[in-house]
């Protein structure tokens, strides 16, 4: 089922095409943008809340900026739909994050609009300055340079970062600060708490509608924006202190705060702000699902709500008639709640996903000992380590893929100085249809070379609980070393997974199946695709034997001498890079221990795989069960193992 | 030669000590403090300007708080010499750096005054505020959390996480800003503009003085110090909007400037500051390398002087009869300039190392195309990212240990965005004197792992300056692929260094020595130890063969299947970390073709490696130029190699 735009909206093909349209038709642009994107997401899926909530901006952008010669950059990317379907994407847009279709985020490879790649937060302020300053460098001034960011992604470090360098350059760059007080869950921190200060303070919008007032009195008499700019600015600094506004602090000029719903207003401000030169920041305050009431109100759930009825707003949810294995998402909350109600030394750490990691279980549950620090890994982690030297026993939950902006401090801040802090690691192996930005591919091989760090992987729910448990035992939190247990997106295999906990010894696999000719190494929920795969061999008269390695460090030692003595050909599967990963530590153990098998390693390839299912993704890299059976097959009829 | 403290240092050795002194003695222990500095510097070596900078704050800060029970934390730690003479270790501060000795920086395991770990900069205030959160939680009111941290160090973006999650929090935490202007160079961006701007404004000041004034005299009518400053701050909104300051937007309550050397004021401050509830900010003006004239002139010289004259402050270099090999930095620098010089589109990054990279050859050669950007990784790589997104041809220098910081935007802003982004690691492998928090160990791991980067690194000079010029070259730069060039500390092995550019075909390695029985597969410099290893062992009759492979990823293939058909015994060395890293890519190979040779990997162990010369860690570690030579002889003269 194609989604017919709206009248307007099927005429417009590139931004130039909106260009040319009359002011006054705008309003009509944003109503059925909107409706599109609606109709769209509620048949198809996809993040929701953050694009509604810009649709005007992203109209008024494309409209006063000459995309894509001027560099627009989303910072996150969440927000881009409307972006992508002025920028002749509005045709495939169906196929948004499916596989083989358009990616949900900007994304250089598709498109001359789409400035730069996003997906992680934060970045816009960086690469927009970067833009800019090659363009100074290159003599083409009148490029314009935009990073729109949200007031969550504003909390990284790395936009103070960005902040720091712009306000100390001529560049040429326009950062709107999208504020709509949301990450994926409401934002958190001082910053959210001083910009709705300056949104509800009545002095302060006093002086800036002053100032809007003058801006628009001036203008019509032929003054240059620049001009007025100056003169605006003289004025207010005599009766307020220089740098009255954080921003300005770091030498942006600051504008705002303005509607993000007034299309008139924004377009008029956007225009005078061309004039303005160097670095500057545009304070639009927005609705997360502005023009969808569900979405108004429950701004989390309908982020990315999933297929829902656009009329009566019910979000369809698939219904079972058997119980279903858990997410394992919600079996590290729920029993991170049971641990920590056992145990009052535990704490939770979460950057900005409560809902995303189902920490907010816990938030819910001991709200004093949950913490949810903002979208800042890096504090995160180090937070984290603080709270372990006073003898907490801490659980900070990361996205795989975001566990990549606080590397330095785990090395750093965590295992250089021996501390018992548990890393869970949400989303390892492929995001799904998030695509390659959020893909949890590497965490194996850039955890296991830190020393005084376990790394394990559950098979199931059963042990996932058991290596919680285990993770906060006295065992691991008298010791030296930091635990990290890397687990997918989605659901297990265990609908009744509410087992009772047991400690699992350090570096201690499992034979899942006896059997004959080859070994299959698993490392992780990969591993149940293993099982899947011996029942297809069983047919077929094959049964290699199966080993659930649950650590990739400490390996197994003892059970690696058993297999080595036993196999010459040894399958290694797991849901992460081939380089360095898991099976290169099987490889390392074998060869130090003067063993020469025949190791055949399956795993993501040295490459950047898109989006798509798992599924789809794990059948495209070969390790699929399908894919794992075929791999037995070639080692159980290859010939002579090795060539020495 | 140990140096003698002066009469009152000699008494104290532990904050109680100090503690138990008169405060009019203060000035004297602060005297006698500054000299041991700078006896035992003068002729030891070390870090210099920083702890002369802060004499004053750390006498007053033990002076004031009651340490260890108060956690006190140093930001990088560069200026703890004073913070670690008064605890205990004034006997030991002639072993400082050296091997075996004490640590350069704070460390937890060396004394409990040594709250957090630290060496890398921005951490403080997220560590002081874990600590405070939880004393909270574990009822313990009583307790302070002192994050001292440098203006330079506060423009990375963790610090501005940190105070975020701070400013939401009512914690018991003192953010001490230790303002000098500089980090290891002069700092710069707009974060140091706007500190100027408070401390040489006069209205500012004005304002600030009364305030101190009000509170010195409510103080007298015997007023608690919270009364006193909530009739402050209600008196100062009343004039001024309410967050007028940076740090007060963030919701910390901001004191100062105020003089850091004056140990009167300051010792009065920060006893009014203990009554104080919730996080707040004192912002104290210092002068790095206060008292030793030399030092406050040229403050990046003084960083980290070497050993020198004390009285007439000559620095004092070793000279030399013939040509000696340049440091790899300069050969980097140097090439860099000749490179831009021929080609207009090239640019140099570096995240505020201008001196220690080199990097301030190009910035004073083509400043418009050299960028220090701060103590920002992130925002460096990312700034790159966006610069080649419009054709400039990057070199971004990032020490390898730092380089961890901006391993997300590796991934994420420059690998799969497929720009040909140059990263030049320096300080690859062991750092040195700096110790395991600066050790550039885990590099060619996390970095090997990553699609679209190749990863290199030179065995000498000529080979440095071929692959910056291959790096810079149009195939590399109409393609698709980062290249990272990792080099190490120190110098080379080439006096006449200046050879002409000629391309390396990415992935190709080269013979250094033929052979037979064993060939060595090098890595980088380290290659260079290998070649003294085959000139002990040509003594004995045996002679190896070597292969400089240059590349780590992607591996000569070509290379690699000669000599595995030649050769059943392989020796892999690598300076960098064994899990993953070099010696496993080989393995990687060596399995996945169905090869079965006895390799056995040198390199660095899964463990933490202290601080010492390069070449006593190398020894420690088994890859030095004997340790080589001997794994040479264990494989000659093994038995059977493998075990099938």
């Amino acid at each position: 089922m194609l989604i017919t735009p709206g009248k307007l909206l099927a005429t417009i093909n590139t931004p130039e095409d909106l260009r040319r349209l009359d002011k006054t038709k705008l309003p009509q642009v944003c109503d059925e943008l909107r409706q599109f994107i609606i109709d769209n997401v509620s048949v198809y899926g996809g993040h929701f809340g953050a694009s509604l909530g810009v649709v005007e901006l992203t109209v008024a952008l494309h409209y006063i900026f000459n995309t894509p010669d001027d560099q627009l950059i989303w910072d996150v990317g969440h927000q881009a739909y409307g972006h992508k379907i002025l920028t002749g994407r509005r045709d495939k847009f169906h196929t948004n994050r499916f596989y083989g279709g358009l990616s949900g985020f900007p994304k250089r490879r598709e498109s001359p609009y789409d400035a730069f790649g996003v997906g992680h937060s934060s970045t816009s302020i960086s690469a927009a300055l970067g833009m800019a300053v090659a363009s100074q460098l290159q003599n083409q001034m009148h490029r314009h340079h935009i990073a729109v960011i949200g007031d969550g992604a504003m909390t990284a470090g790395e936009a103070f970062e960005g902040m720091n360098h712009a306000g100390a350059t001529n560049s040429n760059l326009l950062i709107v600060l999208n504020d709509n007080c949301m990450s994926i869950d409401p934002n958190v921190g001082a910053l959210k708490e001083y910009l709705t200060d300056i949104t509800t303070s009545h002095t302060y919008n006093r002086v800036k509608d002053e100032v809007w007032n003058l801006l628009g009195k001036m203008s019509t008499f032929g003054k240059s924006a620049q001009e007025i700019v100056s003169k605006v600015e003289a004025g207010m600094k005599a009766t307020l202190l220089k740098s009255s506004n954080l921003f300005e602090s770091l030498n942006l000029r600051y504008f705002g705060p303005i509607d993000g719903h007034d299309i008139d207003h924004m377009t008029s401000v956007l225009e005078d702000l061309k004039n303005i030169p160097g670095p500057k920041l545009l304070h639009c305050v927005t609705v997360k699902g502005k023009g969808y009431g569900p979405a108004e109100k429950d701004q989390t759930k309908w982020h990315a709500p999933g297929l829902f009825d656009k009329v009566t707003g019910e979000i369809k949810k698939k219904v079972y008639e058997t119980p279903q294995p858990p997410k394992y998402q919600d079996v590290f909350g729920h029993t991170l709640v049971e641990l920590a109600q056992a145990n009052e030394r535990i704490v939770g750490v979460t950057p900005a996903m409560p809902s995303g990691s189902s920490m907010n279980l816990m938030m819910k549950a001991i709200p004093e000992r949950a913490f949810d620090v903002g979208i800042a890994e890096q504090h995160a982690v180090t937070f984290s380590a603080g709270m372990a030297t006073r003898g907490e026993v801490v659980f900070c939950n990361i996205y795989s893929t975001f566990m990549q902006r606080a590397y330095d401090q785990v090395i750093h801040d965590v295992c250089i100085q021996e501390l018992p802090v548990v890393f869970c690691l949400d989303r390892a192996g492929f995001a799904g249809a998030d695509g390659p930005t959020h893909h949890g591919a590497y965490d194996i091989a850039f955890m296991r070379c830190i020393p005084n760090m376990i790394v394990a992987s559950p098979m199931n729910e059963k042990e996932l609980r058991n290596m919680m448990f285990t993770a906060a035992s006295d065992t691991i939190q008298s010791g030296k070393q930091a635990f990290t247990i890397r687990y997918p997106r989605g659901e297990g295999v265990m609908p009744n997974w509410r087992t009772p906990f047991e400690e699992i010894p350090v570096g201690k696999g499992r034979m899942v199946q006896d059997g004959e000719g080859v070994a299959i190494l698993t490392f992780g929920p990969i591993g149940n695709y293993a099982v899947k795969a011996s029942a297809m061999l069983e047919k077929e008269g094959l049964r290699p034997a199966h080993f659930d390695m649950r650590f990739a460090k400490p390996l197994d030692e003892v059970l690696l001498h058993t297999i080595f003595q036993r196999f010459d050909r040894v399958l290694t599967v797991e849901d992460g890079c081939l380089q360095g990963g898991f099976g290169s530590a099987v490889l390392e153990f074998m060869v130090d221990h003067g063993y020469a098998a025949r190791v055949k390693r399956l795993g993501i390839p040295d490459a950047i795989v898109e989006h798509g299912e798992q599924i789809e993704l794990h059948r495209e890299c070969g390790f699929d069960p399908e894919g794992i059976a075929e791999a037995v097959r070639e080692l159980m009829f290859a010939g002579s193992s090795v060539r020495i």
